[in-house]
């Protein structure tokens, strides 16, 4: 009886990739979660940890970067031109396995977008004898532009190596909550609207820090919405950071993200009138 | 010093109620999680366990419920309506809070839903030396018919207490990905048309099992799309369970359903061409 | 070219069980998240909706309930069970696969459980030019009494229908902080300290209502450590529902439970002292 | 009525640092989840975009890993310092609030250590007329060793920018699967060994590749339990990348690691007895 290695694949798995192709104006986007599962001549890694016949995951994930950058046609034919990469490229790699997902995003400007994804509505009434109060909301409204975002001009200290941008993709998923005047409302058709304020001033408004952005959203629904009197909004900074291709002999000009999960900026911010009933109990 | 009870307030969080409303063979569904939370003269259980002022949580669960079974309106109208029948109802509650979160469904037929959530595209593409295997998919896809669906005529025996049914919810999360014949196809005229036609199998079909909707969905496609070769299907029963509103005079004429996170059914179907290529290494 | 019906199966998935075997007043638990998935004769069903030899996923559920009933032994000897009973059963199933989970507790006291699960130590510190607050605390510390625990007494109102219980299980997961009277104390010590009564307290305190514990634990923490001005816990009521087996002849004596996600019971509560200092920005 | 600009926070949320203190041979580890917000001067960025006074959020992430360089303390003790830093050195920033979450591990070896997390034990059974197969396993079993781990020698491409590292944290979450030979076992005991086994050999086994460690772990539980047919593995690489301290003029020598969530390697591989029976239907 001996022991003997069986089936075995290896791989990087999850490489979040974002890419922003410009036509003009408009822009499109594509945003893929990319998996790469490689079997072949391994057997020397396993027994022995001789590692000249294996492509690390760290390149598989670099090589996902860098064939982002060339035109991608549809999930299906990234995924054929990188698996045919490895299998092609590496005589070690007998059987390339390439899972690609595609999180759809829906145009709402020429370069913004909204995520169809966990959208929720939201209504937080309170009531008690002497009164009632409603705060109304929006909780995952995933947005995102392209472009006509910056940030710069920011504090330096001995901490500090963020390199100033004047172009970045600006993604977030927006918590607002809105509290009414009165506890009697045209509940529908006020959240239409403020929802729609909220995606177009985030499309429109010119960004140079997503709290000016954030504080826009708000005066802009409270401007177009006599009965609310106070907004507050919640914005993560979804980073999309530029890949470095230059090792690759590649120019990335804002067209390849990496899309991060953690950590994430926390924008946080109440907008209201200086006339505004007292918020009382109603948070 | 003394040790003294400070701010408390306890309720029933996340209860998941889907509310029905039939004008002829077109339905309307809201699907709400409401949450409760309720502030007075609760110090007795707190110190004594005397718990002749608690409303139990149950009860909220309840009343949630039977007040579903009114006409709804918006959340904001619900919301206030649970809201100030706890404060009104009970001495002992001085402050009741309800907050509601709507999760929007977009109608695709009469009783059809299908649901923003978090639908993905997929592709998995397998490279050798020797050929290229394509499965492209979808999942997520999650939707819901509020009618047309029965269930009967099973096995009974010493263990079964579901009772037959002529008309239920039938709801479900797709996950769904077919083979193509080869390598090479229009990937985004296939996914679009192979995603519209398991919608609308969904909807159309009348169903006597969750199995036979499985089927008849994977042998529209394959009907539809020559290109393909197989398709595969995951579909989890989420189950609606009609609420026993009887205790409170209530007749619910499928109406007010539960919507249940844990166990369900998950039903799993291979449909395919008896002429098809061998998968291979395709999956 | 014909469509034909290829691989399937089916059955119900995460049923969540937990069984109570008592030993005097000693007691152990097991914590089981069963899933079946059946493969046979079931080409019918697919076809034409003809359920004739389908076992429906609830009644796989009743069966797991019922046989958690009896001794269970180790989770293999248990799904054996499962898994033969399908199988011979029923002439249409030709293959049972049974998988089980389960999820480790450890004992903290006769009847007294707590899981490794996901707990966090906690700690926020709040810094103005004026002064430093600081709150620690612990979260997802999951624990679990099996008898000792009663909730009766509570209002009965039109929507009630939950049966009093002198005897129940009492789970939560536990989300308790704590304010330092100041910015400096034995955090180590105090911590360990914390946890340790939070748990006996728990464990120990006969309950009337999850009210009284949460108040007796914080109690119990602020006598026993002058360095904290006041508590703050959150616990949800993670239900544990004694599933009714007497439809199948079994008398059911708080052995055998369904563990329900949603929805939950939430209480909420502050224990402080009267002469403690304003909280200020601490929280 | 003028519109005004309310409450405000901004910050880094959720930063994961993992810190190695060394001790000789014996290495302690801190495992952190960092959140900073900060209230203070910054209406001038919510209304004109002008940053002057903004310390970026990658600047607080910066700041939390220079300073997790130093002596940690506990966790207030690292909060408090970071806290006062970002109140005393920025006179836009009137008070910070700093969140400190931290995750336990618990020794298993000089530097070797298992996550109390998410582990659990696993059984799947598979009955036909013909047979009883069984799989047993254990998911989620979270172990990290911070040193002993080696990675070189691997093919370099032109897409290959990964340092060879002659010491690296090795982090993982096991879930490992054994097929028994009989379908009759002491299941119990043969648990507890295999667990045993799999810890102990991640934890002493020089590591020049994680698929060398996996299949050592296999060959290890086989030869300790000739009950056994095969067993399948399988490990995400949970990437520790060494944070570069040196823009703050910090040497960090392997002690202050950033903990990435995606993407990440993932290592799978089967072994087995060359004499063993046939899997059939097991899987």
């Amino acid at each position: 009886m001996t022991i003997v290695l069986g089936d075995n694949q290896y791989g990087k798995s999850e490489t979040h990739v974002v890419r922003v192709t410009r036509r003009g104006a408009t822009h499109d986007i594509k945003d893929l979660t990319v998996s790469v599962a490689l079997a072949g001549d391994f057997a020397e890694t396993h027994l022995t940890g001789n590692n000249s016949k294996v492509v690390p995951t760290d390149t598989q994930k670099n090589t996902i970067f860098a064939f982002a950058h060339e035109p991608m046609g549809e999930i299906e034919d990234f995924g054929i031109r990188l698996a045919r990469h490895f299998v092609s490229e590496f005589a070690s790699v007998y059987r390339a396995r390439v899972s690609v997902e595609e999180h759809a995003w829906e145009r709402v400007h020429d370069h913004a977008f909204v995520s169809a994804g966990s959208e929720k509505r939201l209504a937080t009434v309170t009531c008690t004898d002497d009164g009632t109060w409603m705060v109304a909301g929006v909780a995952g409204l995933v947005i995102l532009k392209s472009t006509g975002s910056e940030f710069h001009g920011y504090i330096k200290d001995r901490y500090t190596t963020l390199p100033e941008t004047h172009d970045r993709i600006m993604a977030t998923s927006v918590t607002a909550r809105w509290r009414y005047r009165d506890a009697q409302a045209d509940w529908a058709g006020s959240f239409a609207e403020v929802r729609r304020v909220l995606i177009e001033t985030f499309a429109s408004k010119h960004s140079l820090s997503l709290q000016q952005t954030l504080y826009a959203m708000g005066e802009a629904v409270l401007e177009a919405r006599p009965e609310l009197a106070e907004v507050r909004i919640a914005m993560p900074n979804k980073h999309h950071f530029v890949v470095d291709l230059s090792p690759f002999g590649i120019a990335n000009e804002n067209e390849v993200f990496y899309a991060a999960d953690r950590p994430y900026g926390l924008i946080e911010g109440t907008i209201t009138r200086d006339d505004a009933r007292e918020a009382a109990l109603a948070w």
